[in-house]
């Protein structure tokens, strides 16, 4: 997608070096890391240099692609790329993928090319419940910065966007890590999508007002009897959604169906640092970067990273494959 | 209420002075701010460095009753008392109150009493609810802070905590101003009430795997049908209670009833300054308060205060008077 009218993937392999864009800088500075070898590959991938499934598989696929090119220890190289992040699915299986190819580096950029087009195809798709004039609200960030390019969630908006429609998006902030105020404000900006940051706490009264029209979010996991596993506070849209009758979908590869998993109930969520609800970092007014409590000192937060939403609350399921009804 | 170990109100008269906690330097400094004249009182509402509603009308009580003390001119006093906060119906009861009274000052004592007093009888009522072991989550801050002492939502937690009871309270952080995180955490910190601070987005997550008994939030205006206007988000948190049976319970003095008020659709809601979602403002581990940005540069918030949550949703109303069941 878009990046000051350029068109840019999160991830790519030039010659022998990969390129991402330093996410963790993002939204206050925009940057290209450049990787030369596997192992700094894995050190972008360890830092969170690069985030969200599909960009993680993809710059896992190219680091393994990068050990062959190097004519490294490919055994051990693969072990390496794999330690680098305990559970992302998409990194162990284009790993894989590139590791039993015999063009591995042709077989990386497949793997990137193949991320991309299904979420293209996620956004043809989802653009065909989009119509000119609606209100859209979203959550947290699935966007094309999780992804190679286009994203999930946000893939059917710039469809509908890019062909002429009219829309306006609702961004959940997104606390405590505030991906919806950060990543995705900055992505619909690039891509000239008209949009409005929202603290998380408005979202029912503006449906309650008639101001939403349709709610699309990623997912983390899906289970199989369609429960999603997404960031936390997507299930107070959903009830949210429910109440006010406004169509709930979730846009995800069909990647992320997970098929040893029968219900939400199967779901671990994560508890991360309480620091994240705590304190919080940006810039001051003189472009210096700093962190500040936000929260009375001496008093601790739970922080629960995920929650499951069950599928009776889930309108449909946006896959590359087609809308799955709840 | 208590503030390191030593009791407090928010606002109190002695001799002809008015002393104030300073709110707007919580939780991050506690200093008690003397207003020696009616003006100076005056410039303490204005600048809201005394807020809530029964906060507010206590202090311009005292402030009607410092002119008198000081043989000023009554009448312009009382036009430039009841100037201070546009819309505050407190503020202006207890002017009159004041102005036609024989003893001013007696009277202006006796409103800071009776707000007092009417929010100790909420935490006595409100506490028959409250079982041993219970956990509470409650949103924004209708603690004392905003009344003379005792609150309304948190004083039956209070009440429940100090007669021996064991409770555990959640507490939303309240985005985008944080007066969960910051006043609500300070005061129950204060009042060695265990509690944890949570992202919004968490409520419906802790409600649905059972960690929530009862949730119990304020009111800033109610209508005659029973919808309660309060702070932006409470309304998503009475979707999910009734989502997972859990008893959501308001709590204001009765006086927050406005009869001219037919239903919650009349209840205009105030749209604040977007810079409450965009910035935050804090210590850094310095000590250093600085204001930082918190969302990608250039993007615009949408920052409604307020939202109105249905008579439907509540299943009671705990006042001074009783519990009105909705």
């Amino acid at each position: 997608m878009k990046v000051n009218g350029r068109h840019y993937r999160t991830v790519w392999l030039a010659g022998s070096t990969v390129y991402l864009i330093e996410q963790n800088l993002l939204p206050f500075e925009f940057k290209i890391h450049e990787a030369k070898t596997y192992q700094e590959t894995c050190r972008a991938i360890r830092t969170m240099l690069v985030r969200g499934a599909g960009a993680i598989g993809a710059a896992a696929g190219f680091a393994m692609a990068q050990a062959f090119l190097a004519k490294a220890d490919t055994a051990k190289a693969k072990k390496e790329i794999a330690a680098t992040r305990p559970t992302a699915q998409n990194l162990f299986y284009a790993v894989e993928r590139v590791y039993n190819s015999r063009a591995p580096a042709a077989e990386a950029l497949r793997i990137a090319d193949e991320d991309a087009e299904s979420c293209r195809k996620i956004g043809e798709l989802g653009n065909s419940l989009i119509k000119s004039g609606m209100n859209i609200e979203t959550h947290c960030n699935a966007g094309w910065l999780a992804f190679v390019d286009h994203g999930t969630a946000l893939s059917p908006i710039y469809a509908a966007n890019n062909g002429g429609k009219k829309v306006f998006v609702y961004v959940d902030e997104t606390r405590p890590r505030g991906q919806g105020a950060r990543l995705t404000a900055w992505e619909l900006k690039n891509e000239n999508v008209p949009h409005a940051i929202i603290a998380d706490n408005a979202g029912a009264f503006l449906m309650s007002r008639g101001k939403v029209d349709l709610m699309i979010v990623g997912a983390d996991r899906i289970a199989r009897n369609g429960d999603v596993a997404n960031k936390i506070g997507t299930l107070e849209k959903a009830l949210a959604a429910k109440e006010y009758g406004i169509p709930f979908y979730v846009a995800a590869p069909s990647s992320t169906f997970d098929k040893n998993c029968q219900s939400g109930k199967d779901i671990p969520i994560e508890k991360r640092s309480q620091d994240e609800v705590l304190y919080q970092t940006g810039p001051t007014k003189h472009g210096k970067m700093e962190e500040i409590l936000v929260c009375s000192p001496g008093s601790k937060a739970f922080n629960p990273a995920f929650d499951v939403t069950p599928a009776k609350y889930i309108t449909g399921i946006i896959t590359e494959k087609g809308i799955v009804k709840s």
